[in-house]
């Protein structure tokens, strides 16, 4: 790939950063449902969780999640361009990062949970903005088997 | 709030990773105050521990913790401007930050502990450097029972 | 020590993650041998793994360890400088970094280790692009015993 520009690495970092500070408020899907394109693929099925396309199906999974759990914490670092054609996207180029996290949550029913795994969001731009149009998580580590008990038998 | 500049953004990431090395440096507090001013508050109230006021009162509560610690490991990252006024303080600007931190430490008794919070620092300048005027530190997962035990019965 | 200059500073930062990439994709070592010089050091003695000098030394021990784990995680975050000489190695510069790292890895034997820990990288210019030619690894919390026992009995 041809090398990404400094200020498109930086908006995507900050990007991802947003979208973990969206998943741990816990307080309401659509800040999150900002940071993606209305036809974006949430694909965590490497992960044992569904893959979903569309901002529709992407925030109901997510109301699901915030209604059971008390607790979110997305930490977020090793940030790492994996994709940039300039060209892509109808000229409004189109950027791929990856990064890893350790993700942990605590549901109401008491139970808690913590996985390692890496996040890829490829972005295009929107009215100005960057938007994710597809997001995958992979495992870094073993899974825990409770995983889809906590977020995926929906 | 407006946009925080970049390179004011940048002092203050760099801030707080200076305040964990010296946080898990262990070697005495006053690298750890020159990164406060004279009259900063450090508001640990929501994670059980003590709120002071001033360098002594912070530097006391450090001087009782490093005595009692033989490991710290403050691990940043997440960093999210949350607050700038360039008008601020006189002209010099106010700019304020969070960031995510897995806290750990291990104790002289033997015991070890793991925290995920949020810290959020609000700095001024002074002489040319940067100075935090309100430190403040809030849980991001349910804290351990023993974080006063090990830390705040002072 | 001068100031690091901010694009050698980002360089180092970004050799810290490509060696986190390069060590968790379990791919082969060549990867991971092309970010140090020929006869770079590597001196993991300060948490009971061997001290090696030269490629050679360092891909034994990184292709045994390879060959043992079955997933990898080095979680990198709170950079800072440690030194800088712009006259260094004939004129190339003289870079040091270090930063803190969680470190985990799970065996094809089930077993699994997580440790907190320093690096320091100091590294220098070959062909345009910085190379690391010293590397320690100094531990943050108290190392789990089973570590020599993962790595080290080589």
């Amino acid at each position: 790939m041809s090398e990404m520009p400094e200020d498109v690495r930086t908006a995507l970092e900050r990007h991802l950063i947003e979208y973990c500070y969206a998943v741990d408020g816990l307080q309401g899907v659509e800040p999150l449902l900002a940071l993606f394109t209305d036809d974006a693929v949430a694909d965590f099925s490497a992960i044992g969780l569904p893959a979903m396309k569309g901002r529709d199906e992407i925030g109901a999974f997510y109301r699901a999640v915030f209604a059971d759990m008390t607790h979110h914490f997305h930490f977020i670092s090793n940030f790492r361009p994996d994709g940039w054609d300039a060209n892509g996207d109808g000229g409004g180029g189109v950027a791929a990062m990856t990064a890893y996290v350790i993700g942990m949550g605590a549901a109401k029913d008491g139970s808690s949970i913590t996985v390692q795994v890496k996040y890829r969001m490829e972005c295009v731009q929107q009215g100005g903005a960057w938007k994710c149009r597809h997001y995958a998580i992979t495992p870094m580590m073993p899974m825990p088997g409770s995983l889809a008990e906590v977020h995926g038998s929906r």
